[in-house]
Parts: C-alpha cells; structure tokens; sequence
C-alpha cells in the first residue's frame, strides 16, 4: 500500500500525477494544495476516489506543513508512513533580466528551496516509517547550470533558474545526510501546464506516466544523489 | 587610475584587497563596510592612504547600496567610472545539516545573493562607465554541486553552500546580459580570516596577491562566465 505525499496538486503535473496514482487502488494519495476549497478537480477525484485525500499546505508556511504531516499522520494507519514525497509546488514569472525584481527572486527561493526543506523536515518522521523513502525534487533544466548556454536560456528567468539550482543544491545535501533515503532532483521536461504554456513540448499525461514509472522503480543505486529527466537521462548539475 | 569598488572590506579577504590595492598609487579604492565607524583597520589604512576611500554599504539594503553608489559617484571625477567591482561580502555559520534553520538559510542567501544583485544594479551606470567592466563574485568550492561529493563537504553548510550556488547561477546570468562586462565566479581558496579560521590553508596576503593578478589580467576571451580558483584553474559549477 504505498502512501504517496504531493505538494502543488490543484492543478499541473501534481494533479495529473495524484490522477493517475489515484487510478491504482493499491495507492494511497496524499494530495496537497494550499487552497482545498478551491481544488475543484482534487476534490472531483477524491469524490470518486477513496485512496485521494486532499489536505491544505502552504510550503511557504512552516506551521501548515506542520498540520499537514498531522493531517497525514491522523489519516495513515498506526505505525504507517509515506513512501513518496514529491515536492512539486512551485511557480515563476517571466520577466527579462533587468526587469526581475529582487522580491521576486527571495519569493521564488522561498517556495522551492525552503519549501521543500519545510515540506521535508516536516514529513521526516513519516519518511522514515515509510518502506521506500523517496523523496523527489521537482527541478528544470533552468535550474542546471550547464544549461544557461542554450541559447533559448542564457540571462532569462533568474529566479526560477537561481531557485531550481538551489533545490538541486539542497537535493545533495539531503541525499548526503539521509544515504537511506532515494532523494534525486527530477527535470519533468517542458510539459503543457498553466506554468508550461501551451506551447510546451510534452502532454501532460504522457509525461506524468513516464513520471511515475520512474518513481515507482527509482533505486538507491541508479536515482540518489542524482539529476535525471523524464527519459531517465541525467542532466548535468 | 583605475577604479576599485569593494563589498565587505572591513576585515579578512576584502581588507587585504584594499590594502595591497592601496600600495599602488594608480589605484582608487572604494572600500565599503556596514559600519565605517567601527572599521579601524580601514580607517588607519585610509589615513595614511589617500586613493582609499571608505564607505558604509550594507549589501542586504537596497538603500544603502543606492547611497554608496551615490557617495562613490561623487568622490570620481566627471564622467569616470568603476572598473571593478569585486563582491566579496558575505557570512556563514557552522552547523550540521539537521540544526539549520531556515530563517539562516534565507538571510545568508540574501547576503550572498541578492546582495551581489542590488550591488551589482546599483553601481551598473558606474560600471558601464568604467574601462575594465569587471565584476567578481567571491564564491566558493562550497558552492560548487561537484565539490558536494568531497568527503569534507557533504551534508555540512547547506545554507552557505545553497547561497554560493545561487550566486554562481546569478553570476553566469549577468555575463549572458553583458556580454561586454567581464564577469566572473571565484573561488578564492581556504584561507585565515576569521570565516576560514586559523586552521586554513593559505595565508591572507599570499592568497589575495594571486587573487589582484587574476583580476587585472582578466580578460573577456578566458574569464568571462566561468568559475576559477586562486591558481585560475577552472572549479567545475
Ligand atoms: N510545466 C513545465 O514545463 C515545467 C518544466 C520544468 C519544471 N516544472 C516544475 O514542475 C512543477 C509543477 O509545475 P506545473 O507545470 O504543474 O505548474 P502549474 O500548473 O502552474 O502548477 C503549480 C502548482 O504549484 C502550486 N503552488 C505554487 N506555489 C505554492 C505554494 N507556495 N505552496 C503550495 N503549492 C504551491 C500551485 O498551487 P495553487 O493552486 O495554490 O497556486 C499549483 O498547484 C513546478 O515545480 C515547476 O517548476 C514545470
Ligand atoms: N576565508 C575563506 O576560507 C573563504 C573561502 C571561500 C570563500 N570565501 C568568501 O570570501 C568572502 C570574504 O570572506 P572572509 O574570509 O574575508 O570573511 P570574514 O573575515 O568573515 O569577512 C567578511 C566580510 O564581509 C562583511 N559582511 C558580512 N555581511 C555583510 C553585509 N550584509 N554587508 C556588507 N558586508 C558584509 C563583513 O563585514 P562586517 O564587519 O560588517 O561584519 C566582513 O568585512 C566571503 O564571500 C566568503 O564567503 C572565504
């Protein structure tokens, strides 16, 4: 019965994927997003859905990933813990390099680095009940400092890149610290989502099912301490 | 008669650049701290120096790097400019991966990050100004996503780590928006001051004599957009 934790599901590749996880009985979806209310979708699937919880975090919020990983903990039976964290929740803007604002960036940081570093510490505990210990960073090829060279990157979207790469920073730290644990950042690929556009490369079902296969078989061996994308290529840091 | 601007430069690293840049009479030198006031050795080195001029810059203020810039705009002659701006300010703690906080974690990246940006923005007219266009930022091999596999590395300074990272992305950003400005991440070696501590590898004024000869020779063609040591061997990002 894997038990499976998502943040930023209300739409996007974290609503896709808390879809397609749902379609498993087996699993169990912890399906996170910071206004439940008005996940009207989440709350369509968790209607027809059983194994769907939808819960309220806010990662930029230490005392609501606190109530959430309490949430969960109510929800799950005794002694049982989380198998896959996923941190997804994330936004950005696109604005050029002079029009970025310093605001922004320490926003943008805000949600991905320390929210996942929230997210994480908050569910550590469950984490370490859990069988598989997958903890799953969503980044981009943004965030990979090899890849400002592409001519389509070079000095745009600094704060998306600076915060992808701090995650990805925060990945190794967390994979050297918890060597148990499968911690990998994960570039999904350019996918067709609010944040994507619709000019976007990948459907979001496809991808989310390439996703999850990955998820679902990830090992400490091939996935730790490493950053891969959706064909399971690496990309380079 | 070059120009010289300095953050951080009340002790350590940024102090010895002053002084040793002092000694040559051609240079100007703005050497810039928090608080002027209590920055003794500075003051003596400008008493008996006159191309150094201090001045308070608090890297984490917006206002007070528009006022330096402003002070620094006015001690230059008619239309001179800076010539090189060398982003040195920063601070760490030493704790393990568990007892970071997050709080440490974002204050130590507004610093290091955003503190080089609003630097960065503010003296840009005096830049674009200057002869040599080139801007630093003083990073580290603790910032670098390969260095994380070193033994002595690992889990440990995450805060700092994920700061110096951003501020290699944020680096590589402004070489791609100002491709005539040559900018560079550096790395400037273990060395004794009070955040390397006694037990460094490289004395202050050894060190920083190599760190004044890589920046005066640094050119567009070899330096630009890359990452390199005190010995100008490439750090990989
Ligand atoms: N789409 C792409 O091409 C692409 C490419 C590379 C990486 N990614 C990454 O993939 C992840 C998902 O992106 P997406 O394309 O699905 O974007 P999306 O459609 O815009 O969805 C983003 C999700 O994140 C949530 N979110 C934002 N800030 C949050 C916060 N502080 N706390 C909790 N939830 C928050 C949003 O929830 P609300 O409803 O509450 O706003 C929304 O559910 C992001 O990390 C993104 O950076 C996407
Ligand atoms: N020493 C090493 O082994 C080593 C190795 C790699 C990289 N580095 C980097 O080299 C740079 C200089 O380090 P150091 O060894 O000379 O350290 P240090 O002796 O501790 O000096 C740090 C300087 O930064 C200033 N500073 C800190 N926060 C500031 C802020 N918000 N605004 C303006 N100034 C601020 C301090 O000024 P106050 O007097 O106002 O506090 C001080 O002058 C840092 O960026 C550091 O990360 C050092």
């Amino acid at each position: 019965m894997p038990a499976w934790l998502i943040t930023g599901s209300s739409r996007g590749i974290g609503f896709e994927l808390a879809k397609q996880l749902a379609a498993n009985s087996a699993n169990t979806v912890f399906a996170t997003c910071r206004k439940p209310d008005a996940a009207n979708s989440l709350n369509e699937l968790a209607k027809s859905h059983k194994n769907v919880h939808v819960v309220a975090l806010d990662v930029d919020d230490e005392a609501s990933a606190a109530a959430a990983a309490e949430t969960v903990k109510s929800a799950l039976p005794a002694g049982a813990g989380i198998d896959y964290l996923i941190n997804n929740a994330g936004w950005g803007v696109r604005v050029s390099f002079e029009e970025e604002e310093i605001a922004t960036i320490a926003a943008v940081f805000n949600t991905h680095v320390l929210g996942a570093l929230r997210v994480f510490r908050a569910f550590l505990p469950l984490l370490k009940l859990g069988t598989r210990k997958v903890v799953v960073s969503v980044s981009s090829e943004l965030g990979s400092l090899a890849y400002v060279d592409d001519p389509r990157v070079g000095s745009a979207f600094p704060s998306y890149s600076i915060a992808k790469t701090g995650l990805n920073m925060l990945t190794r730290k967390i994979a050297k610290q918890y060597p148990d644990f499968i911690v990998f950042a994960f570039a999904p690929g350019w996918i067709k989502t609010e944040m994507g556009g619709s000019g976007a490369e990948y459907e979001v079902d496809d991808a989310v099912k390439r996703h999850i296969k990955i998820y679902e078989t990830a090992t400490l061996e091939k996935h730790t301490d490493k950053f891969i994308n959706q064909f399971e290529d690496p990309v380079a840091w």
